[in-house]
């Protein structure tokens, strides 16, 4: 005889054990998702319990997204963009869906704004994606070390700069050149303007100072530079002086406030971050009690990207996580010190070094070490300092860049000269 | 006047804010988890919304555990060995109450029995620093990765170790000084056993080889060697051939089954291993989906130590996390692939290379690379393999080893040979 009750109790059963995920946006990213989500169904039920479904696609100009919204629980956002991105995961986490995002635009733009709708709604809001592809970084910010006192976070965190860095420096390319072959290979977009001017780094270091520091840090707040003016030259007198340059994002506690930068910067051998090749990115945490965790991998790539998605998916199924909330309003600071690289050409003649090293010295400016070579009527002067106040060592840089036998505009990039075990 | 529901529900509130935890252990990283827990608490609250509040201590050797488990919602083991600690953790997870946990002996050896109870009694049971120290592997593999296909684990494990091959690689030293430069610095024990011998490397393993494969892994499915015969010449060859050495655990899928191994063995320059000095931990984990992702940092110290255990806290106070429970058996593999280092002392006299090369010719070993050198009636031959079966090469070894030319016992260690980006 059937048993009509026991019918819609298993159905019921059924129905909650099924996670119905609105995908939005469906490139690369979104396609590697599907394909995950789909061929990992069983092992996700596994560990967490309840086994996802794709609800449906929204495409850039397709489906109605009120429709999708009905139909999901979850909804995961990899159109990429801040409109209509923003709107939608509003609308989502407005309306009770947890939301993983992989838009480091917009987490860096409107992160106030999604965060307390998250807060409000009572829902969680994960972003692993956003920053460093697959490499676990937020995830380890947020949740390993959620009330350690981090005075640094600091790395690569945009893979196309640190491939046409590593194809400069290993083949004695032209940036340009590098250019080319990065966006042959698909490590750079057509237009790579975001990419080598430093936007991109700007807004994932935006979103780890935030969470690192528990602090409001705006997009402006991040002061940034790009690779666009690097020289095989300046690279190849590196080499000699036993460094390697990567396209750094550095924040950090600086007294009572925090500075928060993206710079080209020259690693000493034995830095960790030194050995970091390619289209690879690479974190690092400090803070007193941990000394320094290093975290590295692929920043980015549609299967790794995807896989930081489905981690986030499944710690949404198996249970809740903190939604970040700022605890402090940290001060900004402008004036940090460096140390800095500084290329010169100069006329070959008496009294250059001597004219240069006293600019610098009373500038308080102090040198580490030096690389002088004649060319013809010109030489080349590579300098290393020592760190020091960034006001000073520009000032001092004003003063040369006047000097009569200074023959074009000086080049001047920061060094790390910290030495690690 | 005065409202006593009022104040009741007050203190109710008060009392369900308060999580109150037992500590069992109180040496290097106890009175350092105490510390950073009585320090922190503030932020603990922010993130978690509860504040952890030490409910009481239990010494080796003082205290009433009964008495301290009624006072403790949450328990934190860091006594280290077997017993007691089994069983006061056993009786913790069937009371219902979490555990944290810093032990990896326990873990290794007892890991089923645990993990059972913390199901059933529906409590959580987390390690992270029982492996690696602070460099959050654990938490990566299970909740960044869990239903990531992971292929391959694999890293530098043990401190102490690691500590002395750095030492022995750059000052030159003999095994023993190295190990007494250790012991000094409080880098090794007084009995140094179970770390040189790679006992504790294939503990953590079995430990990391379990959540990555989801498979039972016993102690002694995990074959292991130490670092005590290395000798001093066996670095200063490896350096002319731009090689490093470590003490490597690794874990890898073969077929349908798995192989867990502890072994020393050379990197090439550019590995991300290679870099890796000191008392520092590394592990990679590698997946289809994500390529590789590399994690370092230190693997113990008492803050260091101590911070993974508070990041274990706020995750339990923030909500739950699965429970491991393996899905498969997978079997244990034993014939591995591997490339080889080979250390002979050798008569110096004509034919010698070639009967070695004849005899490795036969087996079917390939050679890499070759380093021969004449000392008076001697001569060193060092030569670094290609990969193969390593029952090939051991059965090649065996016959080197009985050639009337071959005046020591043959030294072999493997290489990884991998070139990365």
């Amino acid at each position: 005889m059937p048993d009509p009750a026991g019918d819609r109790a298993a159905a019921g059963r059924e129905a909650e054990e099924v996670a119905r995920v609105g995908l939005l946006g469906r490139g690369t990213v979104g396609n590697a998702f599907h394909d995950l989500v789909t061929e990992r169904a069983a092992e996700i039920e596994a560990v967490a319990g309840r086994r996802p479904e794709i609800a449906g696609v929204l495409r850039r100009s397709e489906g109605e997204f009120d429709d999708l919204l009905d139909r999901s629980e979850i909804v995961v956002e990899v159109i990429g963009g801040t409109e209509p991105a923003r709107d939608y995961v509003l609308r989502a986490l407005r309306g009770g869906r947890h939301v993983i995002t992989a838009n480091k635009q917009l987490i860096a733009q409107h992160g106030d704004e999604l965060f307390d709708a998250a807060r409000e709604a009572g829902v969680q809001l994960r972003f692993e994606a956003a920053v460093a592809g697959v490499v676990p970084v937020i995830r380890v910010i947020q949740e390993s070390l959620p009330a350690t006192e981090i005075t640094k976070v600091f790395g690569i965190v945009n893979g196309t700069t640190n491939f046409i860095l590593t194809e400069m420096a290993t083949t004695g390319a032209s940036y340009a050149d590098a250019l080319g072959r990065a966006q042959e290979l698909g490590y750079a977009e057509a237009d790579p303007t975001e990419d080598v001017g430093g936007a991109d780094a700007a807004a994932k270091m935006a979103i780890l100072a935030r969470l690192a520091f528990h602090t409001p840090v705006r997009l402006d707040d991040v002061g940034f530079e790009g690779i666009t003016a690097i020289q095989p030259d300046d690279l190849a007198y590196a080499k000699e002086l036993g460094l390697s340059l990567k396209l750094l994002g550095v924040a950090e506690r600086i007294g009572d406030g925090i500075s928060v930068r993206v710079f080209p910067c020259f690693l000493y051998r034995g830095h960790p971050l030194a050995p970091v090749e390619g289209p690879f990115n690479a974190v690092m945490v400090e803070a007193p009690t941990i000394t320094e965790v290093t975290m590295s991998g692929p920043g980015a790539g549609g299967p790794e990207t995807a896989t930081a998605v489905l981690g986030d998916l499944v710690s949404i199924l198996a249970g809740k996580a903190p939604v970040h909330e700022p605890r402090r309003e940290l001060e900004i600071v402008r004036d940090v010190n460096s140390a800095f690289y500084l290329y010169l050409e100069v006329a070959d003649r008496p009294g250059v070094l001597a004219q240069v090293a006293d600019v610098l010295g009373r500038n308080e400016v102090s040198v580490r070490s030096v690389v002088q070579r004649g060319l013809g009527d010109d030489a080349r002067l590579v300098m290393v300092m020592h760190e020091g106040p960034e006001a000073r060592f520009y000032s001092a840089l004003d003063e040369i860049a006047t000097l009569d036998f200074v023959r074009a505009q000086p080049r001047a990039i920061r060094v790390i000269e910290e030495e690690f075990v």
